[in-house]
């Protein structure tokens, strides 16, 4: 069969450490073009794998008609712009997560989805974590009863990323801790639970430990060094809670907090057992056996999750059907996260329309 | 100096592990009384330590006009009721915790310490423990500069109390996970930070593991073997979020749930340092020193606290004097863990007059 | 049936702990005696239990020709001279762990079990622990495959007992931390592993925390305070390495060290699977299944093994048989705690005859 | 200053991961020849690095009059030729860990050294860990008093690397968990407390998981996939005690074993504070202050190991003078792995001479 001819828009950290190697990896997709509006990373790219073509406006990609697909691996600011162009443009596209700062510009994406009748996917990878994919059977099948809350513990000791930089600067990626890892867990849990309806979400989000940027003591930092001349306007940490048409789900994250430990898990508490799944790793189910209560830990290999992220998008694009990641699954997410934005902002609880 | 006489009313579990041996070592304070409607509890109590007459009517012990005080650690539901009598009655009061089942008896209460200008100190028993002693210090000294959120977790594997007996049933106990247990939780928090008025509460009170009481699994059961027949009516989990003219307090609490783990600790998020505390142990300061990010756990030995709180009491009912453990200062827990249970009620955030 | 008359030897902690509520609590025995040389211990139990009757001269005990059974609950070196004066007398014997301070001690004990062909048992009382049951049975299906090595670790922080009592003064104890906590260790393994014959044994028992007693920092201290005058000439640490007919054992142990953790387990590695014990808890099997890794913990209700190890005794006494307590199948775990001492000592590996 | 020309012989993992790229970011240096007996490995190094020459024989390196320095990253089996040889030729040699396979192997090494007077360093690359120069500060300081005993535990769970390739095969490797991890807990230790001659040594090395490899179940395999036609005959897990003229130092270590715990770390137990150091992060002081006990863990930048090793060798190229990655520091590292594979072959313990 012949080959889906895809181009990457944005060669940054995740095209380079997740979408390309998967695409090179994967016999359905051949890389045309690497596209970046920083020539130097679009000419890498090229020279790195070997392949493609190296352009710098996402424009002639969109004007290609052999461009079947596209992945937007940009800053956020740009993702619901392109995605939408790129929609129009007739293509199918796979968008990095978050799908986009503000809950807004994610409805405009949807839109054009289903204006177009073309694919649009958002990267939410764990939805095709091994792990995730076991928990969100045992759920199906109704081990755990009746999941009634869910919490989520994303709390890192000082790891604000790239500080000054466009991870920390609301204009380019919507905020901080909540949009670049809140995101993950909050998708994590709605697929498992079956993507209910959130109904009320009260919380906060404090921007404390990475304003006076100056003083900020780390240990490493990861996507690049400080920029002490940047912007640091978003969040470092956050808490919350969601009422759903399932579960509860309760948020308690963090970039950077001034207590020393790693705590990144997602707790499935049901009513006949639970579930503590180590963010990215294995999970342990706690259940009632005969009497006695029981632990249960499955150590299998993990395959890798981008890979199974851009296969199934391939696939999708063949079909034209959608998948777990489709844009309709993941708007809720976006609510959520609007929502904690906004319930920040106003010192109450948002009700979600 | 001549001794305070004292009576004890109700001679159950926290009268003997906490309050009659801490009365009997404490040379300022004689126990004249040991009342309880079960009258081999009394008459035990006489037996064991030697002292003291039994009686079966608190109202014999209010009229002897020789009792200056009285501890009362009957079940929740006659908290109110005995010390509104005894404060009439012009006895000084320690109340064990909570206040009481709900707002409004815990009002009828601060009220009548108002009326009578008697003492009326609630058991609240941690604001007597050495560490949160020492991490109310730092926060007063400004150590751990703003702290902007709290968090507690009060997380137990499967450890409800006398499942179908007192703890378990709503009517006299008011509540189960969040009355019990978060009541400690929430009043050492507000303790340790200056007792800020609540503003906003919003959370779910959960009753899941305990309702099939036949088909409950334990390991071990605290507060007597289950009753089959009993009642079980109360929340056996809790999460909640609560703004405050201080800090956010957020909570997760259980004290049952399918993760077989016991999470016990309270975070202390400031701008400067953090502090975690092991409930009832040790704590760890986390903090940046010289660019370096250091964890600092002293392990001093920690006296006990309830020792400390009669001793403060019977200060209390010398001087006439409050102290921490005042009804007036303890009020806001009240609040908060009774708007948590009418959000939980009503599906929706409470905002506390 | 008439119940067994019984005797305590010894009215101290350990007796009062564990060998009287257990004798209380089992229909089949009925205690005659309470004897201590100190009379207040005497006199108090009879004054606790409200049964038995005072003596102060254990010969008098031995002289009556109704007592059927002894226990001895006296410090160690007086194990062997009541032990033997005792089965001399017709008695049977349920001694305290260790069977004696020196292993030519505990020979004499097992000559003279052999000579009067009456019961002499030893305090083994993790050979009646639920979880140590289920590992055994677990070896013994060769669920474990070749168990062909173990590790124990009993290492506590600061957690000498007695400072300069009892338990620190050698002539008395015969040794610390090994004779102490190892004895439990290494008697649990051996009973888990089919009792093999040791053959090497090379270690150092350290003598260094406990020696400069006025400045030893402690948070709490078990069998009573510090007695600053008294003597401290024991081992507060050890390590060692045992070779055996069957697996190697290693041991890791210390009363006190300047490591803040207490890591109390002990890990049965088998070439088809793994046990991590948590001393004196529950335990986890590691084990692979169709090709996956899985960790398994059951969390059973744990009896209390000291009522097991009484029941256990009691029928060794009706019946005349031994039972896994008895001085034959334990005195591998004396040649063991000698052969450390003598390795110590020597600084060079000791090969056990 | 003229940059010193750097030849890598062998051009595998360790070379790619350590040394080239801290040759490449040194500018004392410059890398001549990349040499590999697989001609694809050298010349996809001079594609990738953008500098030097492929050959494929090291003697033609060693031909080279312009060479001083070389870089020995093959497997172990090819140490002790290339370095003599290399010596001979007249060059100074930083070799990868172990120094050999066997002890005679790396003491002909040192003597090629001592004889040639050149600079023969070995890949100790821990000695250039900025958490282990700071604990040998604080022993050299005195602040943890007498240190009488040092564990070592680095056990993981299944972890064989390469499963029937040169990891696994002695004639290549000299030995399995041992040599490859064994070799840097040991020589850290070693250098912390002053590399101490060694007395005694007692210990079993054992080779049980790997054996049978068609059954090897594992969840992630480190260099290389497995080989089934390969060759395991290697251990997989190891236990000792040695007695050395410093302290007593165990080790605990594994590759594969059925505990499903990774417990990668060393406690240093001093008679004033012990240290326990997580094995390539930081470390807990535990002290006494003032009566309390303390834990103390400072959270500082680990600066890369290999580029402070790799810096220092070359200052010692430049100044001839010795560091403390010298061949005669860390003989005694040999002389240890060497009795304890004797002694496991024996059953008994050795005395080093």
């Amino acid at each position: 069969m012949e080959k889906i001819k895809v181009a990457i828009i944005g060669c940054g950290t995740i095209a380079n450490s997740a979408h390309i190697p998967a695409y090179m990896k994967n016999e359905k997709a051949e890389i045309k073009y690497f596209c970046d509006i920083i020539p130097e990373r679009a000419d890498a790219a090229v020279e790195k794998y070997g392949v493609g073509k190296a352009v710098y406006d996402y424009k002639e990609v969109l004007a290609d008609p052999e461009i079947e697909a596209v992945s937007i691996c940009t800053p956020n600011y740009m993702h619901s712009v392109i995605a939408v162009d790129a929609l129009e443009a007739g293509k199918n596209v796979l968008c990095e997560k978050p799908a986009a700062r503000i809950l807004s510009e994610a409805k405009r994406m949807l839109e054009a989805a289903e204006r177009t009748g073309k694919i649009l996917n958002i990267g939410v990878c764990n939805r095709f974590h091994d792990s995730v994919t076991r928990i969100k059977e045992y759920i199906d099948e109704g081990r755990l009863g009746e999941v009634y809350h869910v919490y989520a513990s994303f709390r890192a000791h000082r790891s604000i990323p790239g500080l000054g930089g466009a991870f920390t600067t609301k204009a380019i990626a919507g905020g901080g801790a909540l949009i670049d890892w809140g995101v993950h867990f909050i998708d994590l849990i709605l697929y498992c639970v079956g993507d209910p309806k959130p109904l009320t979400v009260s919380g906060t989000a404090f921007s404390k430990l990475g304003v006076d940027m100056k003083n900020y003591t780390y240990e490493s930092m990861w996507a690049g060094p400080p920029d002490y001349n940047g912007t640091y306007d978003v969040d470092d940490s956050v808490v919350g809670i969601v009422r759903t048409e399932g579960p509860v789900v309760s948020l308690n994250g963090a970039w950077a907090q001034n207590i020393g430990k790693s705590e990144m898990f997602i707790d499935f508490m049901g009513t006949k057992a639970g579930v503590r799944l180590e963010y990215g790793g294995h999970f342990t189910l706690y259940t009632a056996e005969h009497g006695a209560l029981v632990e249960y830990t499955p150590k299998f290999e993990i395959k890798n999750m981008y890979e199974k992220e851009i296969d199934s998008f391939l696939d999708c694009v063949r079909t034209q059907e959608g998948n777990r990641a489709d844009i309709r699954k993941i708007i809720h997410s976006s609510e959520i996260m609007q929502a904690l934005y906004d319930s920040s902002d106003l010192g109450r609880e948002v009700v979600v329309e």
